[in-house]
């Protein structure tokens, strides 16, 4: 299958882009670098050096044999989208071209001007390219848990029934976030489903959960593979950020009570999820909705997880409660469904010392290279 | 109290800014003659000739002795903003200031993007201004009826309680829209919502419907007063349409089975929930929301209205189903709750034969201006 992922440069976008040419599928990726673009501006690094995309794509073909066509581009920009969509004729499309951190879009008016153009102009240019270019497509949306938010009932599937007076309705299930960026995909949500439901576009929507790990059966053949990695607080997620500070020796920062509950996932498992929505796509006028984590584990949890693993290879770890930047429940119910990607033959990763160990070893290697400063910087969100 | 109204050159803008002015309060208005301009690029005119706000504030103060102070300028932009609300430092804002129309929105890739941009941008630099410039000011925020679409429960006023697995969440109300335009306004409610609840703001929401009529007590001084009337398929609304097609000879043009339901009001009474709303404002870190409008009819319901009162002054005037442009059902449950208005003072202007012999009787001193190519062209929704 000819697939296009936007984003292609990112944490999840490259990987994705190597496992699916092993997968049999032509692949495309197009970028502009922005999140490179917007680490520089803020002054935070990644833990390893990652070359552009042309260099990891010629890295990849001489070691796979496979290619990824490479364009790079902003598309936001409609010329971009047009010739890039005209040329592939994408029989499907990953959506991965978003400013993807909560907190980054929290920092200032530009950066929440910044998220909330970009999130939305791409999606926009995404549709309308879709209409006018290859209308049976199918759009594989990276979406977020954090959309649902933690309402005091179980989050089902994307969808809600509702009994009320006596009637029945099916909605979209309530979305309420918990910052802009997150907000941002909800907006994202409601765009799609109305062009679904006005031009029968077939949208496959994946709402991840936090993503941890750097291996994937394709990124550990070359360290110039590997995706970047983020420790610091503004684009690392939980799992790798605690990680890093086991190594560094940083106390674990968790945020307030720590009771704070979410889905979390496997490198692995996310490129197994997106293969899988790929090759089993939604119908043309389907909103399809999956909720994409494997496990659910409060921030203490993954703490003492850090830690446990951390002193079994003789890491001194400790966890220090920080008072909390973000305004979120710290202590909520929390009992949100997924079978959708089990059912279509997904096979969780799950999160193990094993895999820990695996990833402190990683980071150990690279230890000299932490910037202690930007470990913890404390960006409020209010 | 110092009110900014943003969009004050619109249809709804003008007559509100002299509305609160006679009411004691002191207005501002700003505006980019947006609209103005959308209606020339479609090539479609208004009935009426309409001043610039310059000249239109300038005959209100000599007619009225009431001061309209004027800036025009792009809210897009956030140095206008920044400036306008640096100097007026404003205690409510009543954003009106969107691209309006459903249809326009449908038109092609060029006027949907236009929409979303201008939508959201201008909303998000309201939201970014009263955080920095007057953190208390209350957001007085044009929404849609539209927002709700036409779900098979009631439509309650804003918020839904949903009980499922036996636990309960109030969420608010699922929104799910007919076109591009009033997605936007989803969007719009879910950025608010989300700054509601991270940085206090207050705001009301008035989820509104069409919106009929010319005459308030103060456009009725002057017929430079008026505000613009659109007649034709793309801005104009659907009661103001079908008397102008009766005036003009024209068959009502009913799209489809015409079942389609909706709740209707008065011009007078627009100007008159939004005054109560600025005077009673929504506390910090609310979002009040109110379901704006007096009466639903279905679109056969108001042809026939228009019919009868056509007839009475010697109209003849015919009905005619054309194809439905629109993907929306033409036969639904319809029953959205509207209390909290008329609970703030509301004394409803219904839909009577006077009421539409009055704007009939106005627009057969146009008649010769009607232009018939304007008044069915199609415009296709798919």
């Amino acid at each position: 299958m000819r697939v296009l992922i936007l984003g292609g440069d990112g944490y999840l976008g490259w990987p994705t882009a190597m496992h699916l040419t092993t997968q049999g599928h032509e692949v495309a990726v197009a970028d502009n670098y922005l999140r490179r673009r917007l680490c520089r501006e803020e002054k935070v690094d990644f833990l390893n050096d990652v070359p552009d995309l042309d260099e990891r794509a010629a890295l990849w073909q001489l070691i796979s044999g496979h290619r990824v066509a490479v364009h790079v581009g902003d598309l936001n920009e409609w010329d971009f989208v047009a010739e890039v969509f005209d040329k592939f004729r994408p029989q499907a499309i990953i959506h991965y071209a978003e400013q993807p951190a909560a907190p980054y879009s929290m920092l200032s008016r530009k950066t929440a001007t910044l998220t909330l153009h970009n999130n939305l102009s791409v999606t926009a240019n995404v549709i309308f390219a879709v209409r006018e270019f290859c209308p049976d497509a199918h759009i594989v949306k990276l979406g977020t848990m954090g959309e649902y938010g933690t309402p005091n009932i179980d989050i089902e599937e994307g969808w809600l029934d509702v009994e009320h007076k006596g009637r029945r309705h099916k909605f979209l299930y309530p979305r309420q976030a918990g910052s802009l960026y997150h907000t941002t995909k909800i907006m994202d949500t409601d765009l799609l489903w109305f062009y679904v439901r006005t031009w029968g576009l077939r949208v496959t929507d994946l709402m991840q959960g936090p993503v941890y790990g750097l291996f994937t059966d394709e990124t550990e053949k070359d360290e110039g593979l590997l995706p970047f990695f983020n420790y610091d607080e503004i684009f690392g997620t939980v799992l790798n950020r605690f990680v890093v500070q086991a190594v560094a020796g940083h106390p674990l920062t968790v945020y307030g009570k720590g009771g704070q509950t979410r889905g979390y996932l496997n490198i692995k498992d996310t490129l197994n999820c997106v293969r899988l929505s790929v090759e089993n796509p939604a119908k043309n006028g389907e909103l399809r909705i999956f909720n994409q984590f494997t496990e659910t584990f409060s921030v203490n949890d993954l703490a003492a997880k850090v830690k446990d693993s951390g002193n079994k290879i003789g890491l001194k770890v400790d966890i220090q409660h920080v008072e909390n930047p973000r305004l979120e429940a710290e202590a909520h119910y929390y009992n949100p469904c997924h079978t959708g990607l089990l059912d279509l033959g997904l096979s969780p990763h799950y999160l193990s010392e094993d895999v820990l160990v695996e990833m402190m070893e990683y980071v150990i290697k690279y230890k000299q290279q932490i910037k202690h400063d930007q470990i913890y910087r404390n960006v409020k969100w209010v």
